[in-house]
């Protein structure tokens, strides 16, 4: 227990980031609101009214704040502790949404943010203890060492079957496809932002690592998975309602990120086995409140509450991808998703 | 972290008893099914049929084995541990109509187990160890604290003010009225419940409680606690509707004697703080997940997904009181409750 300073800065980051990106979402969807109160034109119909408003840009940059926050804290602790708090972000936002912009958050929601908190807790409180790297080289011998190599070559074995075999023929019926695409490239960028985020943060602590051929390497990784994944998780937004996608996307990408952590740093060696098992509940914990924000976003007081049956169906869709809070209404003529939606799907959760 | 031997025979006790009480659920109602088959009639609509299915009385002396061993626990192990762990009981059950009666398990129900599940594994994890007693005369020492007497103290008060100011005032209006009756004097008889369990196994050790006058003193006080327990539940039963009582209870009666435990048996005292936040965390995710379990119970499938509307309302009425899982259909003429669920929501979880 007790968390050291390193990871206490990283958590830090990690809940402020939690912060910004939730509420940016709030921001920005006051934004485009004002934009459309001023212009008459929502964005889902083709605006771009809401370029000249600056509250959406306040959330814009408080959106780059939040992932800029992100990235560091991964320079500072454990992917096991960074990744799983991103939930938070979520939590920030649907308790923001409720407040300011008085959207009902469904009872079994709430639970689901207490649920998000009381995992993530004890995901903090059993978070290894990281040992100090002075060097890009140190983190080099993590990355080439047999055990992560064979994950790394599972990896790539398994994009190129999902890529070549399963995206052409399920990809668009099955979720699952472009999801696990994306989480498994997902885990291996975080790794090397990771990598990165250290190399980087050791250059500004006097010692250069962009000498080092192995620190652009790791930005190379970081460019061609960080591509693949947006392009994978674009195609899965386009094909499958974000209610669908973000849960499956959160729980397989947080899953084979700290698989992959505990791989390459070792982050359980020296844990006993009830601390393990402890995070590992932990992290089901969030996971579960997590799909369950998420599943109850989409419900609708039960028709017999409210003594009226839906007979069309409401078509709220709720932009809930991962960390976005965007409630946009589909117009029952319009089948295909509007443009704020697609436009907000392209921002992803990509650590 | 590891278990002592009395904690790990007292976890034992308390799985098998979840199995057990969960189990005959499942079996009475197999029998009550069974029962109706053969006469015609149901024990909804006033035949007492079943009472000649062997079947339903397997399933009760299954209930009676659980409930002895529940008992027995509290003896081993912390109250910490045992009594959150009552809720595993309603998975199993879940679980066994999910395969045995075919009855669909909503997915956020599967949710609500697997966080029941994860729940439990922390406090398991994070369980304090007890000090070994020795004899009655120690817990007596404990039970006479002066912060335990203040907690007593406390709860009588309460407990008159409830019962004599706002029971007849709002206690058909507000759920919480009985609930906090019952969940007050739970915390008391599970305490006492502990200490006459801890007296008579040092009396089958062969270290005779039963001379000290505390030993009687305790049972009697579980007697009072116990039926004053019974009666506000039944009336709380009567009043409303099961599912509403039944999460409420479960939440107030566990808290509050967790509560009685760390005050009188000092389970806190040299544990870290992590351990204890660990702890109140696996406990809230149980807690959760019993909500949520007990909530999504009366979820039809969403009409949407169905495509037809509920013009009427299903009136599906699963009695799920704690333990229980009585599927019992209302008529739609038949305004209250049937028969069977009266008597079946006579069987309280009292501990």
């Amino acid at each position: 227990m007790g968390l050291s300073n390193e990871n206490l800065i990283g958590l830090i980051l990690a809940l402020a980031s939690s912060g910004f990106i939730g509420s940016s979402f709030i921001i920005k969807k006051q934004g485009l609101k004002r934009a459309a109160a001023v212009s008459g034109v929502r964005a889902g119909v083709g605006g771009y009214y809401y370029l000249l408003e600056p509250l959406w840009w306040v959330g814009m940059v408080t959106m780059i704040v939040g992932e800029v926050a992100n990235f560091v804290a991964y320079a500072f602790a454990p992917a096991v502790l960074v990744t799983p708090l991103g939930a938070l972000s979520i939590i920030v936002s649907a308790t923001l949404a409720h407040f300011i912009l008085k959207e009902k958050l469904h009872q079994l929601g709430i639970l689901g943010c207490v649920m998000c908190i009381a995992g993530s807790v004890i995901i903090v409180i059993h978070a290894p203890r990281e040992q100090p790297i002075k060097s890009v080289l140190e983190i080099w011998d993590m990355a080439t060492q047999p055990a992560f190599l064979a994950y790394v070559g599972s990896v790539i074995v398994l994009v190129f079957i999902l890529v070549f075999h399963f995206a052409p023929r399920c990809g668009h019926t099955n979720v699952l496809v472009y999801a696990a695409i994306c989480s498994l490239m997902g885990s291996l960028s975080v790794m090397s932002v990771k990598a990165v985020g250290t190399s980087l943060k050791l250059t500004f602590e006097g010692e250069n690592q962009l000498t080092y051929p192995e620190t652009w390497f790791f930005m190379l990784v970081v460019a061609i998975c960080v591509i693949m994944q947006m392009n994978y998780l674009n195609k899965a937004l386009d094909t499958f309602n974000t209610a669908v996608v973000s849960p499956i996307y959160y729980v397989m990408f947080t899953t084979l990120t700290i698989l992959a952590s505990v791989i390459m740093f070792k982050d359980w060696d020296g844990q006993s086995g009830g601390t393990i098992v402890s995070e590992i509940c932990g992290f089901i914990v969030v996971l579960s409140g997590t799909i369950l924000l998420h599943v109850t976003k989409d419900y609708e007081r039960s028709p017999s509450f409210r003594g009226t049956a839906p007979l069309s169906p409401s078509l709220s869709v709720r932009l809930y991808n991962g960390n976005e809070d965007f409630s946009v209404k589909h117009d029952e003529d319009n089948g295909s998703p509007s443009e704020t939606e697609s436009m907000c799907s392209r921002r992803q959760e990509l650590y």
